[in-house]
Order: structure tokens, then C-alpha cells, then sequence
């Protein structure tokens, strides 16, 4: 007999994936999802990928997930705290929102106004410290993809004091599914194909998440649409604080440890099909010939290591498995 | 101690997509993978995807696969007999080439030239009476792609009686990783996206396989390449043998029972996103009104249903586990 | 002081390609352009493909439109007769809609719904006596997207005796932009990038168009959406009439004089791709070895010849333009 | 009777370009292009896009070019000099290639080795005083495609002090059409599709262009291959040298008599798909909100304005007629 799971929101892109890491997962049963809009229709219709997957969508709510030891919150910002509050303390959750990351409530209210809901333990397990930490929480605050696609590239440099905290520049492309599944005219198929649009360029709300993850102290940070369903490529550049450091080691060094954190070999860089699927992130660094920056490309699955699956991930270490468990080292290519 | 399985010529998409799920198989160890040019490279680099595999690639050559109690071969045309012959009788043989698939010789030299290397089971497991005839054989003959996608809708109803074995007309479209992995310009990027284009038309060296599986006497077969990395989407017509026949109600009969075979809701068509990574095939069938002919749609992942996971479901039927086993039914979308 | 051109219906993608051709269009002037819900906008903000033109949209409606000697319709089903009631009969209408294709008011009624707005001449000039026809037109229908290149494929092989009207099948493929721009879940990049899907399997609307423009009396169509924003590919197979008939020599004789109709060189298939942003349509016939069916294949640009190029051409014809005029031949490629 | 034209290297994706721009130009008439291998190749076969176009492909050689007033060179790096020194003095010239474009022999050097071929007149024309010096010249080194997309948008700030020269940071991504048209297995559709993937991090060869052209004197270059086949987008952002400086007026006004540079309305951000097919630089710029970095992007078709486009402007200027002759300031979109 497994955890109990269940998946509130789960008509979304985030949370399709959610229902099909949790149906393969060999120790998790799926006793429940939920949805608005769509709630009464079966996961199959509403996710065709998940033919064969004998399961109806409730309401989101928490009588709806009155049989979950551990439940996924994939909801619009600002409706997780209300339905994490219906539901037990001895129940488990791992919130993919946005709502309970940030340390900051003014850092909130300025980039996505409201209340802050309050802060959980942040789930990037990566993280020094984060692994016991998840371990003993029962509410984790799953990262926002772009954050992880950063964080995992700067954060050790930084902490080893590698490259100077101000003046980071990050462009980051990510696929479409990014942008979440609302039918929009911007994101249809005949206007993203053949197309790289930048968007809320200037003003992000990931950067003060970034800022907090990474100790940086200055971010710019711009994010590009790129066409193609997943996938996020962050080209992370820093200026240098010490001479003659060599950025690569201080990464290979920092995740020699994580499963799902790849530093390749020294002249292959990171690309995104390569994570397709899976809950990997590639890494490579190198020193700029003619600025001298250090420039880091991260690769992930913007849904894989940028979403369910680093909820997968939390979530194993939360109910005391191998962190592994049920999630692909390797990406589907090509 | 797991099965231990070699892969020969794992250097291309479905050697790559073996890897990959021999990786992950919970009972198969991958013991030896060979390779041409790319031997002595490590598998992680020639398949950027497997990234934290630990294996170097080695000659193709029985020594390099000595290791081995069942073995995957994934080579050119011509070349599987030789190597095979270079391997134990009580090592299980999954061909994935096109050479053992045909019990008509002079049919293989009319498409493909050169002598005829032999039949031998023939890997379809969802065939009626195939499953025992895999799981007795020491080895089998991997359908091809377009095979795959084809047969699973037509042949139920040629065998039910429900279409004429004659005049059949197939078009379908495959994503490029069914052309292979040799650098032609025709397969670059900049010329596949945004393109279909049709190719062998009139004569595709499927067109005996097809009707070998399906019991159809004649086939009009077209070829098209789409602009997607993975995916066969076959449309399938045939005129209908009796009156008022229900195809869709033949093929749910006939795949009851079938893991890997959906026979979608009424009124959902197949689409081939739906089934990448995933072993999976996607059916739906009507009549249609202006010509009273049966359409039958199928979708699979060319490189999982129609290769590799295909020759995956028919290693764990001859080594005694359940056919799902270190498979997915579910895809990867989106 | 050349031709003054006004476009209904321009916010979508055939307005928007119509805005394109008539603004570059040597004898056009584009005087005024009209939307729905876009109206006020600038005709570069709704289509920012159009940087640098200076055109405000208004409202659809025949004041809008009192100073054009020519106005294109791309409104949707069901509009266009109440809009051209509005303009005086001096001014040259070219309707994009299928308001006023068919003969059949029963045919109109049973794929559209409601009553028939009545019947316009057929704007497809590579048809027999069509040219005159629509010279001599103040109303004109153009044709729909996959009726043009299936038209152009077949109807010289029945009208020259060489295939038989009945049993004929036809696949066609089309990009996205062919699905309109409304915002549809299912047309969003993340579900149609990666995806081939069919639809309106076995009763499509543009079945009675078909028939009645290529000589068909039984046909089975079957179109498919590709993850492209453009291109059609029909692929269309038809049983012999006679033997030895060389379909690929009636075909070029057919259109030996058509300028934007190319019979490729023998061996050589048409692609979509060659005809990005183009007025041509590529051919490319042969008799298939197995089943002996004729097989014709064709690729538009569904928003090319398949929309606004092709009323273009018509309405050069109609105002006694050469008819390539500010039309292009060939395609924007790779 | 116009200039007569001819195309060195006509067979790669610049040079088909070149061949569509010029045989739809109406003061030019294309007499002549040549090849390597494709040597004796009918254009239409080469470049299906150009289907309808009666040319055949002669040798790289003077004497095949014998006919012609104005000749592009569409080389490999390296060829241009020898091709260019057996053409006449009175035959201006147009280089898409690298060969002359630096005035630092040593940074050519650097980046490219071999011997530096000289330096030609830079064929920019938005650059303030190159109009007249095109006009001038009869040998014209074309841009190259990144330093184009990064030109346009940096070199007014620096030149109007708006920005700092020194740490400027640029990452750009680009279709695949930009990698050339050789066969290589990493520019398979399989592989790019659903990839982004950056390559000569912290080295590329167009650094020492773009500082030449920008003024820059410190430059982070990062590009990044995207999954389209056209279209550069580039992100480019500076330290301010001035408070409460306005980098989108500069823009505004620097580029506010050029036919092709737009500078979009405020809150509207440059994407490339509505720029393909066309000669036109979409920009955009603000300050970012955290770091208080200058942030500009711009978008271009590498083969347009990042080539062919820009190389038929340079010789509209240099044979005196208006630059827009026979280039269109509008994208084909979707």
C-alpha cells in the first residue's frame, strides 16, 4: 500500500505532468485530482496523453482530497492558501504556486500585489541545507521554473564567492508550456511557431524569488517565449570576484553529490531536448575571452526539474524516500 | 541480478531511445552497447539525454555483446544476420532492422535488394496467437514503424471480415527521427520545419510488411515527413465489406485486453503528441459519410511503439515478465 | 492613381496576409481595412508583421468601406452576403468566405447550416473558362484552402477521362493558421508543436466544394492539423480509368500556360515549404506500384493560393491586371 | 533593361535568398550564379522554392559571372578575395561573407586565422555617413548577421553617451538557417526541433564586428541555436552612463528616417516571426526595473536584413536607386 496522493489543479500543464509522475511513481497511488472548469471530466479527455488512466476530476476542494496523505497544489497564484488551510496539518503539500516562496511580503506585494500568504520551506532540495529541511516540513513551496533554471547555475558561485552578487544578467528561454495552458491568441500555435518573443521584460516576477534563492543583489533578468512545448535554456552571466577561478569545478564540486544535477563534460553545453521529460538539469561554465564574465547555460524540463517533477522530488524526500524515486534521470530525445 | 542485455548499433535515434529504456528497466542490466564510428565514445555523449549513464560505447562486434543474455539490434539493412550469427543460440535476439520481418523472399529483394537473411517471429504482440509464439522464440523480428501504426487498425478488421482486403489506401506522416540519424541535407532543421514533404511514393519498401500484417491484398502506401522530431499519425481507409458494421466496437474487441492498444471515446481523434515516450498506440475509427468507406486513425511514437519499445514489449514477453514492464503507457505531453 | 482596396475581416490571418499583398500590390491602394472587435486598433499592432504601415482598422461595416473600387471579405461563415449588400454593385467583391462557393443550396445547408446565401462565379482560374468568367465578374467566391489544392491536383486527371470521378481518397494536411485565430485551447503552441491531429474525420465541409469543383462523385477526405503556421499537403489517390495513362503529362499539359501551377521535374515532390508566402501550387504525380491507384500530390500555402493570394489573382483578373501581379512565384525558403 | 546581376554561392540558404530577392527585384535581372558541387544544377532543383525560375547553377569562377554588373558573394569565409580579384574594377561588388569586414587584421586573426583579405566599405547603411559611403563604393562588405541585430540596437546609445561602452552583455538567439546548409548530424531536424542550444560560448568570431560597429569596448557575446528555421533575436543590455536617460527615444530618433529600422510602440516588444521575408529590424528598449540596466531588443531574418535583404540594400545604394527597391518592409506571418 503507497502514499495517498492527490493533485488539486490538475487540468493545467503542470499538473498533467503531475498526474502522470504520480500514476508511474511505484510507491505513490493517485486517489484523487481536481479541477475547476473541468471538474467531472475524465484525466484521459482532459490529458490525452493519459489514455488508459481510470480517473474523473473532482471539484477543487478539500473534501475532494479527503483521502490523500500527501496532496500537489497547481493553482493560480493566490488560491493555494485557502485550500491548503482546509486540509489537515498531518497531510503533506507541495505547493507549485508562486504563493508561499518568498521570505519578503513587500518583495510580494510588489510583483504580484495582494496578501502574502505566508512562507514555506523552500523545495529546491539542491539547495545547502534544503534536503533535511524538506524532509521535516510538511508544507514545502515548490520553485518557480525560472528560479530553478538560475538558482542551480549561480547560487554555488556565488556562495563561493566565485563572482560578485551584483550586476547578474540572465536572458532565459523558455518553451511554451511555461505560459500555462490558458487559451490565449498570443500563444497559439500559428503565432510561437518560428517565433522567440520576449515578454514582461524589465519587471519579472521570478526576480526577487531569484535574488532571494541566489544571493544576488542585482538581477537583470530577461525572459524570451522560444518555440517549442518545453524546456528552459538560462544563460546566466556574472562579473568575476576573484582571479583565476574556475567556475566549472566550483559547480562540478557543489552537485557531485545530486542525482539529477548534470555538469557535462568541459566543451558540451547544455541543451534543452536533452531534458525532455526528465527531472535533470545540465550545467556548463566557462569564462568569457573577451569581457571576462563568467557566463553559466542552465537546461531543464520547465515541467520536469522546473515543476512536477522537482515537487516529485520534495515530495520523496517529504514521506522519506530516495529522492529518485519514480523520476527519470534521462530525457526523451529527440 | 537482472537480465543482462546488450544493445548493437546504439548510436542512432532507436539505439539512443534502447538506451533509454533499458536504463530504466527495473529488470534488465545494461551490460554492453556497440557502435561504428562512435565506439569508444561514451553513450552520454553520443546521446546527450543519457547524461549521468555510465557506459562506453564499444565495436559492433559478438565479442563487444559477450556479456549478454539477450541482445537488441538496431542496425542497418543487411547487416543484423551476420552479427547475429556471431551470437550463442540460448541469447535472445530482438532484430529491430527490417531483415527477418518478411516470409516472402522474393518480396524483400523486390524492396531491398540482396539475398534474403530469413524469417523469423514476427514481433507484433497485440497479433493474434503472437504473444506465445514471442515468448517461445529466442528470436524475433521488430515491426517496422509505419507496420505498426498500420496493422493495429486495419487488421482486426480484414480478420473480422468488416473491410475488403483490397483497395486499401494508407497516408501517413512520421516525424523525422524516422529518417535516421545520417547527416543529410534534406533532414537539416532549416529544411524539415514548417514542411511536409512526401517521399518513396508509389513504392515503399513497407508496402510488403503492411500487407504480410494487416491480410490486405492491395495497398496504396504514402509516405510523408512532418515537422516533428518523433510521432506516425496513419489514416487508414478501406472499403467496407458488409453494411452497418461498427469498426470502432471490432477494434475495442479486439485490444480489450491490450495494455498498450487505447481505443479512444467516441468522438476523440488520435494525435500523435499524445504518445511520445510513451509505448502506446492511439486508435479511432467511423464511416465516412460521402464515400461510405471505413477511416481508421493510429498514433504511436515512431521510436517507442514503433522501435524501441515495441522490441522492449517482446524482449520482456521471452524472458517471462509482463509486457509492461519498464515500459510507459502514458506520453510525454506537452 | 491605382485600384482603391478596402479588406473586411482584417484581424485574421487571411486579412492580415490580404493586408500584406494588397499594401506591397503595385496597382493597389490600400484605402481601408475593417475588424470587429479590433476595430480602432492599428492595422500594426493587431499584425506585427506590418511595422511601418500606417492603417487604423474600422468598424465592419459599408460605410467603412464607401471609398474602396474593390473589397476583399474574410469574414466569417455566414457574413458576407449581409456586407456586400451594403456596396453598390460597381464595386468589385472577392468573398474569402464559403459563403457563396456552392451551387447546392441542400449541400450548403447540410455541412454550413442555415439558409444559402446564393452562388458567386468560382474563383479558381486555373479551372477551364474560368479566367473569362471571373473577368467579367462584379462577385466572385474564392476558393477554400484544401478545395484548391485538391482541385488542382485532380481535376484535369477526371476531366481528361484519366481516373474515375468515384471512389477517390484524399488526405491533406494543413498548418495551423488554416484553424483560424480565435483562441482555442487546443490550437495553443504547447498542444499543436510535436502533434498531428485529424479532425471533422469523415464529414469535413469542404467535401461538397470539392466535388463539385473537381468532378468527384464520391470522395473520401480526410484532413489532418500539422505543427507548421502554414502549408497544405494534400496527398490524393484515385483509381485508374484507363491504362497507361500518364497522369504527371496531363497534368503539365494542363497548366502549361498557369503561373503559379508548377508541375515539379520528374522524381521531384512537392513540399509545403517551397511555398511559404507564395501564390504557387506544386504538383507531382505517379501511378503507385502496388495498387495501381493514381496518386497526385500538392502543396499550397493555405494562406497563399489557398486564401489571399488566390483572391488576389482573381481580383487582378477582375480590374484587367496581368494576374501574377504583386503576387509572388516563388516561395520564402528555408 | 536593369543592372545585370550575378550570385556567387548561389546553392546555400544566403545565396537562395539572394537568388529569390534579385529575380523578384524590378531593376534587376539575374544573368548569372554559380557553385561549387551544385555546379550544372538547375536553381529550381537546389531551392524548390524557386520553382518557375529558368536558371542553371555554372562554376565559381570570373568567367561565369562575365555578364554581370553587380555580383554577390555568398562564400565560405576565406573565398572571396580570389573570387572577387578576377572581377573587374567596374563590377561593384557585394561580400556576404566575413573577409572584409574587420579593420583590425589581428582580430581577424584571432577569430577566423589566416591571413586577412583587407577591408571593404561597411555595408550598414543605418550607421550615421555609411548611406553615401555605399553609394560610393564599388566593393561592400555585408554585415554579419548577429552584428547587424546587435548594431541596430546598440550603437546609437554609445554614441549618444547613453549607455557605457564597457560591459555590455548581448545573448541572441538565431534560426538554424543561420548555421548553414552543410549536413551535420547536430543540425538534424530531429535534433534542433524542441531545442535551444547555445554554442562558441565566450568566443564567437562576431565579437570583434559588433565592438568595430558599436563602439562597444567590453562585450559578453552568447548565441544560442533555436528551433526555427529564420529569425535572430537579440538581447542586449548596458550600464547606463547617464541618470533618467530615454533609450527607446534615442532609438526613436536615430533610426527615424530609415525605411526599414522600427522602433515599436511602448509596451510592444520585438518578435522575430514578424520580421520574416522582410529587410526590417524591429526594436524596443527599457530600463530594467532591479538593476537598472539599459535593456534593448531587437529582431531581424538572418537571411534578410541579417543578409540577402541587407546585401540588395547596400547595392540598391551603390547602382542609385532608393534602398526599399525590391524589398519588403513586411514579415510573412503567422
Amino acid at each position: 500500500m503507497g502514499i495517498r496522493v492527490g493533485v488539486a489543479g490538475a487540468s493545467g500543464y503542470a499538473g498533467g505532468e503531475l498526474l502522470r509522475l504520480v500514476a508511474g511513481h511505484p510507491e505513490f497511488d493517485l486517489v484523487a485530482a481536481t479541477a475547476h472548469r473541468q471538474a467531472g471530466q475524465p484525466a484521459s479527455v482532459v490529458h490525452p496523453q493519459l489514455a488508459g488512466l481510470d480517473l474523473v476530476l473532482g471539484p477543487t476542494e478539500p473534501d475532494a482530497l479527503a483521502d490523500a496523505d500527501l496532496v500537489f497544489l497547481a493553482l493560480p497564484h493566490g488560491e493555494s492558501a485557502a485550500l491548503a488551510a482546509g486540509l489537515p496539518e498531518t497531510v503533506r503539500v507541495v505547493d507549485l504556486g508562486a504563493d508561499h516562496r518568498l521570505r519578503d511580503a513587500a518583495a510580494w506585494q510588489r510583483y504580484y500585489g495582494g496578501a502574502h500568504a505566508g512562507t514555506w520551506t523552500y523545495g529546491l532540495p539542491e539547495l545547502p541545507g534544503q534536503r533535511p529541511a524538506i524532509a521535516a516540513a510538511s508544507r514545502v513551496a515548490n520553485t518557480g521554473c525560472y528560479a530553478v533554471a538560475t538558482t542551480l547555475a549561480l547560487a554555488p558561485l556565488v556562495a563561493a564567492g566565485v563572482v560578485e552578487p551584483a550586476d547578474v544578467v540572465v536572458v532565459a528561454a523558455s518553451g511554451t508550456s511555461g505560459a500555462g495552458r490558458a487559451a490565449k491568441t498570443h500563444l497559439l500555435g500559428s503565432e510561437v511557431m518560428g517565433d522567440l518573443s520576449p515578454y514582461k521584460v524589465g519587471a519579472h516576477q521570478h526576480v526577487p524569488e531569484i535574488k532571494q534563492a541566489t544571493g544576488a543583489v542585482s538581477l537583470s533578468f530577461t525572459p524570451v517565449l522560444a518555440p517549442m512545448p518545453r524546456g528552459i535554456l538560462a544563460t546566466v552571466t556574472a562579473v568575476p570576484a576573484v582571479a583565476g577561478a574556475d567556475p566549472r569545478a566550483v559547480l562540478a564540486e557543489a552537485y557531485a553529490d545530486a542525482p539529477f544535477v548534470h555538469v557535462l563534460p568541459e566543451g558540451t553545453w547544455p541543451h534543452t531536448a536533452a531534458t525532455l521529460g526528465s527531472n535533470s538539469c545540465h550545467l556548463q561554465a566557462t569564462v568569457d575571452v573577451d569581457s571576462g564574465r563568467v557566463i553559466v547555460v542552465s537546461a531543464i524540463d520547465n515541467l520536469g526539474k522546473g515543476a512536477a517533477g522537482q515537487a516529485v522530488q520534495c515530495a520523496n524526500l517529504m514521506v522519506g524516500l530516495p529522492e529518485q524515486t519514480g523520476l527519470s534521470v534521462f530525457g526523451v530525445a529527440p
